[in-house]
């Protein structure tokens, strides 16, 4: 465990920041004054490098890094470049660094802004969007319910990290709304599918990684890990009803196409290593080009809270990264087996993380065991599934000694359906 | 059926040409002295709009159309755009029309690029990738071969239009070598899954619709066939070794993963309005939201050839589009009903056509009848799935009165597989 690296920036060397200067973590704001731009956090304020890097402050590279509302330049100038434009940010603010930063007052204000008065917008331009399935104790429990308890794992389980493309398109910021989504469903009152609100609204506990370097074969599992940019914090809404319905044979689609939430801070894989752990003991041999050659998993303590509308939060569930079966290195190498081109910006959600008792379950169809045992929330509250109104919290923390990395709360408000799904908005 | 629109170029009014006056698709094109850019074909001829309307000859727009090597900004502006863009080249191309280009004799030689001599490009920037499965024969045809003759068809087939998002990263034009992937895949000889070269790598015949107009709600039928720009054919090649591993239970990943193949034209709506035709007589009702307003599939006889290395070619399959069961409006609309945000340049793929007849079948595993009835090409030669060194054509062409709309070939060469897939490039 690494310790606490001190900033000139005060609130930064606080035990309960998630944003010590050992995070720098990349997200995107505006202000009331200011057009979305690319910033960092630190401590309880917002770096806006983008016009310190006009100012000739940042210079990691010839050309731009911070001039459009994303951080995909960043990205694609590659590795050596991520490492050298974290190193400009620290030497600009570690105490008793450089002092062009730190000594001028005029230019402090103007460039770090109160965290309080930005709204944080996606921090990154999407390119495609695939969803993992590496959660072992989700899986089991996915199977236990839909197949029951012999077998619940599916044959290749353990053999490949088994994934599906999502929609890119549907990805949003934490704080956007969600409404909850029309869909065909089979009610098994009827002998006809419906079409109706979903009456399964679920969401699903996951990491997101981000490829930073494009790829085009096949790539290894180190190559993979050296591909990534960094983490977010992801639920992938999730229309329960929807999906049991359609996904027979080719998968899940609309159910998983209303949105997915990531986090507004993409923390960096340079302030996530220290907390470098390995994937479980392998139950069974992976093939060569899967194994990992040195940890690749994150410790990162999550958690889900619950806020219905009008009363208090509850936190539905705490487990940790570690749980994930495949990391993401080995999820990116078995997605470029087949030739697949990798984008920049390709965000790649773990799999729902679930830890193996009831209350580290990553999804209400965990932990409402399929509906059939409410959740008590307290105050004559409960849940099977989502309600509107609910607030749905993830939260992320890799603790390290009097400091931690956290990734800004993941939240969504879920909205009642449309009255009438095809009346046009305006 | 309508008649052909002369043209004063002389190899648009041909019977056989794929691209005479009521055709007018939209390519990319470049040359040894020209860079890609958006090109218009009319019979033997490209014509170089990128040009054309630099000059300011075309002026459907405050803004340009057509300075990037794609068709994106067309597509982006507008339904009523799109429109008066193609009426301006029918003005500038069709006999007895307005001078400006066919009385100039220079500006003819500068923008009117023979053919034979441009190499053609991905037509647009496909945003995202979906591929669809709405081929009644051809799903009833792998219901078969996988769960055997009773009940081949999934309870929700006949409901909705199954699909799964794949990857708009691995999507190519036409004329692109396609290599052999390798994957993970459990062979009955063996216990434990291995990673080798695809044993059954296999074709799907497909058309692919463009969407247009991008959407952030659901939207009924009508709508969706209005934000469709244009068609193209669509090889969707895949792995079925892979795919039967990997694919329960979240669908095809891998295996799809390697390329899709697309014609090098884009098939404007406004082209194939002559060929509407109903898509066939309902088994089930339809929920409303999925009832066709009016004719949106179109008569386009498809067919697919295969050409061993240093043999002749031979058809393996003739069939049409009307075999759809769905049509790209239908699929686009079912697309939104979650909420689904959609895209300029979304890419949507029928799905494989099959007639009722065996040589009407859209792939080899259903012409091979699962690999067991091994295709006679004559020459002693004979196949079962795609070989290396064999390239496989599609061809599509909507047949009017004296007259033919054509895609251009939709063909790929199968190349071996690498010897070391993780051997780098260079």
């Amino acid at each position: 465990m690494s310790k606490l690296i001190r900033s000139w920036v005060e609130s930064a060397n606080s035990h309960e920041t998630p944003f010590p200067l050992n995070n720098l973590p990349y997200g995107v704001f505006s202000t009331k004054d200011l057009d979305a731009r690319c910033g960092v956090a630190i401590g309880d304020l917002i770096l806006d490098v983008s016009t310190l890097e006009a100012k000739g402050l940042i210079k990691a590279t010839t050309f731009p890094l911070c001039q459009e509302a994303r951080w995909n330049s960043l990205m694609e100038a590659g590795s050596q470049v991520w490492s050298k434009f974290r190193m400009r940010l620290v030497e600009l603010l570690i105490e008793g660094g450089e002092t062009s930063l730190s000594a001028n007052r005029h230019l402090r204000e103007q460039v770090l802004i109160d965290a309080d008065k930005a709204r944080l917008h996606l921090p990154l331009k999407v390119a495609e969007y695939t969803d993992f399935y590496s959660g072992k104790h989700h899986a089991t429990n996915v199977g236990t319910l839909l197949r029951g308890p012999e077998n619940p794992l599916p044959p290749n389980w353990l053999h490949l990290p088994i994934g599906y493309n999502g929609r890119s398109s549907s990805v949003v910021v934490s704080g956007t709304d969600v409404q909850r989504p029309w869909g065909q469903l089979k009610s098994p009152e009827f002998d006809t599918p419906i079409f109706t609100p979903s009456r399964r609204f679920d969401i699903e506990l996951e990491m997101g990684a981000i490829v930073g370097t494009a790829s085009s074969g096949p790539i290894t599992v180190a190559e993979a890990d050296d591909n990534i940019f960094g983490y977010v914090l992801l639920n992938d809404w999730s229309a329960r009803d929807i999906q049991a319905w359609e996904y027979h044979p080719l998968g899940p689609f609309q159910a998983k196409a209303t949105a997915t939430s990531i986090s507004p801070w993409i923390v960096t894989k340079a302030a996530l290593e220290p907390f470098r752990t390995s994937t479980p003991e392998r139950e069974k041999d992976l093939l060569p080009h899967l194994v990992e050659p040195k940890p690749l998993l994150y410790n990162v303590a999550l958690e889900v809270e619950l806020k219905p509308e009008g009363s208090v939060a509850t936190t539905l569930s705490a487990t940790n990264m570690d749980q994930l079966y495949f990391s993401s290195a080995q999820q990116l190498a078995h997605h470029t087996t087949s030739g697949c081109p990798m984008s920049v910006g390709d965000l790649l959600g773990t799999g729902t993380i679930s830890g193996p008792t009831k209350n580290e379950r990553g999804s209400l169809l965990e932990l409402s065991w399929g509906g059939k045992e409410p959740i008590d929330l307290g105050n004559g509250i409960s849940r099977t599934f989502v309600e509107d109104g609910d607030t749905l919290t993830l939260r992320g923390n890799a603790l390290g000694e009097g400091y931690r990395i956290g990734f800004g709360d993941c939240a969504g408000k879920v909205v009642a359906a449309a009255s009438d799904p095809y009346k046009r908005k305006s």
